[in-house]
């Protein structure tokens, strides 16, 4: 069918206005780190479940790719169209209502387009908490978070997006619409067709809205930062801390102290809390009972007493919370202006975690002289973020050009010295266009298997993001 | 091809002391209420998952139907053959081995036939816990239990069995072993196979082994026996616990006073802890740190100033605490005793309680005049069981014997009040063989697609577990 006919059928489902193409869009043909660029194509902006629905029937019977958007800042292309310009991209920005709150089931039921910043909101506003989070929370929003299940700065306590979601609403990849929004915990009535919705990224429907579980608010959170000598003292440390406080710890991530120093390069205004630099810290938050300050400090001292911990410093206020934090939130943007050109998001089983840093490095070093490496993220989940940038004094593209084929060579270093640890190499971004040869290369054959029998029973005409995750099924 | 080559290519695989059959296997054709009896089949007991895979390989090439086989605890059918002699089942009960523990990760790698106290056990041993819990812990298997989601006491803080479980060894259709048993938090590597067998009530595979979550032992429990005056104030209570001790509240059972009274008779050893006899109980379970015992005396304080609580006993031992429980836990055992002859297993929102209670006794009253009804269950869950019995002084099999068809109508009464409020005809028990019409008839189109879609694309010729979950797709 001609592209005509089909931005026809597509205006005719949603009006004119939410339909954009060309240079109109430029912003849903880029990624936040710069990495891809997509071609440029038709992008349709429904308002409601009914026009999803309407939209993936059109595009089932025509033959179209449909590749669902949120908030654009997934990392790993799942929502750029890299093959073709006959894909429609399908945002779900305007359906960004939240349809109501249960405070007796504490669950919100929201659309798919929320950003995850004004769900916090709307979960404080009714006394409870929403705890998914990551350094993107003002601009993702729920849908994808749940379609590439999501995962952050809090998963240590209380689970990746998948975790946080008790029913879901989706239109199929017939353009039948799934209505699973049911706030209730138990509810053993077939295949849970919610949890294989939810991580795979687009490529089995587009979720439309979901039943987020939300939590009681913590009756006192404690922020401290510790400086630390290495790895292995970061988990000695979150040892110490999950035998004392137990599922009370809500967080803890490593920063290297490469890390803190291009953070505060770049971002002047933010302070090392200490007056020494030190080669890692640990942001380590507690959060529960009214005595947990106490329990935390007490803990925390030991960990000195035992040489886990060189030093420490605990927030004394929200401003001083939110001073800490802001040395991790701003990794990401200092790791992009820094010249990053490629960021690892591997995991291994906790205890690997030392093996796991020294491993990587040295194998990161061995592709080419000088690399250096930004390590930092959330130990307690067996998640460090490598983000590697050419060496001192060398500008990122004129490193790449000279250099073709680099960070696919970094990638699959890191991913090399991961996987005999046990490790996964996808931790918490997921597959995307970026890594689908690394799925096929890394999973054993009965696990392809079962997922393409379930791909093609579920969107035989290969609608539903193709290129995505699968390499071979593309548009 | 003949029953006399089934078994024997049976007995090539797992040897003549493995199988099992006519009177010598009696315990696999019965189930736990003494509701349904099974065909006479052949069972088979492989001891590792290579010889499932090789069981199942060779069904799948004779077209035999596997029926998987846990503790046998189940109450809707779903471990046993009402259809066809021509089915094996299949018993996981000798691969009860513990693999391994990972105390970093948090993780037991546990075979299917474990006992889930086994397990209970072996967490305690390593100074964790595994919080999934039951009145049938001590025969109940893990493989079961992730097979059918189960619930339990604990879901309110901890999840069903789903939530506890982040990975999964099991046997498809096919004969592939999928070995997906990584303790890794984060692994965002294609759709969750792991979700999509848990609860998949045996019809996709043979689960035979799972990465269990743990949890750090809590630092206190505090159990509290109360008496209330009905449905709504333990609502009331509800509230106010989970806005005072908010995640930390472990567990909440309602009790009737019908049942409460029938657990003494039939086990006299067990004692009211209040002097006077009430219309309703809840017993409270909250869990963490140190301090909590006075905070939770304080909110049932609280409670009881605003009038939902009527008395309280706080347990002061261990011994005490077990005396508690013993009431909640044998409340199964004194329903059968009494002649319980529907056993209802819906959810509803948890606000709808108080209007679930009263509406679902008024349609049950409305089947046959004098029935009496012993409700219990997890009311932070939504999820409360009804235990029905005939009128005072009428034995249950006479009763049925005069009044044919009579559970299928108190079900379907029951069902009929539930789902207006929301709620879901089956909460934690699953679909079975009890209750495919339920799912059907209760299910949206779309989803009943997806299902069959998903089922007919991993088990082309239908040996798993045939005739549940789906009432058409018998063997």
């Amino acid at each position: 069918m001609s592209i005509d006919t089909i931005s026809e059928g597509l205006r005719a489902i949603v009006g004119d206005a939410a339909c954009k193409s060309g240079t109109d869009a430029a912003r849903y043909y880029e990624d936040p780190r710069g990495s891809f660029t997509g071609k440029t194509c038709r992008v349709v902006l429904p308002e409601t479940t009914g026009q999803v629905s309407r939209i993936v029937r059109f595009c089932n019977e025509t033959g179209t790719p449909i590749i669902p958007h949120g908030g654009g800042t997934g990392v790993v292309a799942g929502q750029l169209s890299l093959e073709s310009s006959d894909a429609i991209i399908l945002s779900v920005e305007r359906m960004n209502r939240v349809r109501g709150v249960s405070t007796d089931d504490f669950v919100m039921v929201a659309e798919a387009g929320c950003v995850l910043e004004n769900i916090h909101a709307e979960a404080e506003r009714h006394g409870m908490m929403f705890p998914l989070s990551m350094a993107s929370k003002g601009s993702c929003t729920i849908g994808g978070n749940l379609a590439t299940n999501a995962g952050g700065i809090q998963v240590l306590r209380h689970g990746n997006a998948r975790d946080l979601c008790v029913g879901i609403e989706a239109v199929l990849p017939s353009g039948d619409v799934l209505e699973e929004l049911s706030p209730l915990r138990k509810n053993n009535t077939g295949y849970d067709l919610r949890h294989l919705l939810i991580g795979s990224e687009g490529t089995l429907g587009v979720i439309t809205a979901a039943s987020l579980l939300l939590k009681p608010r913590d009756r006192a959170t404690v922020t401290a930062f510790c400086a630390i000598a290495s790895p292995a003292d970061a988990l000695m440390t979150l040892r110490a801390l999950r035998s004392t406080i137990g599922d009370r710890l809500d967080g803890m991530e490593l920063m290297s102290g490469l890390g803190v120093r291009l953070v505060r390069e770049h971002f002047p205004t933010l302070k090392n809390p200490f007056r020494d630099e030190y080669p890692w810290y640990l942001l380590v938050e507690t959060a529960g009972n009214p005595g947990l300050r106490d329990e935390t400090e007490t803990a925390l001292a030991g960990c000195i007493e035992k040489g886990f911990v060189t030093d420490v410093v605990i927030a004394e206020s929200q401003a001083q919370r939110d001073a800490l934090w802001s040395l991790r939130e701003n990794t990401p943007d200092a790791n992009k202006k820094t010249g990053a050109f490629c960021s690892s998001d591997t995991s291994v089983p906790i205890g690997q975690i030392a093996a796991f840093v020294s491993r990587t490095h040295a194998a990161i070093a061995a592709v080419h002289d000088g690399l250096r490496t930004n390590s930092y993220g959330h130990i307690g989940d067996g998640n460090i973020h490598h983000n590697v940038f050419p060496p001192e004094g060398v500008g990122k593209t004129d490193f790449l050009d000279a250099h073709p084929g680099i960070a696919a060579r970094v990638r699959e270093a890191i991913n090399e010295a991961t996987l005999p640890l046990g490790g996964s190499i996808s931790a918490e971004h997921g597959i995307g266009r970026l890594k689908p040869h690394d799925l096929q290369r890394h999973s054993s054959a009965s696990k392809m298997a079962a997922l393409r029998q379930i791909k093609r029973a579920m969107d035989p005409n290969n609608i539903m993001n193709p290129g995505a995750l699968f390499s071979d099924l593309l548009p």
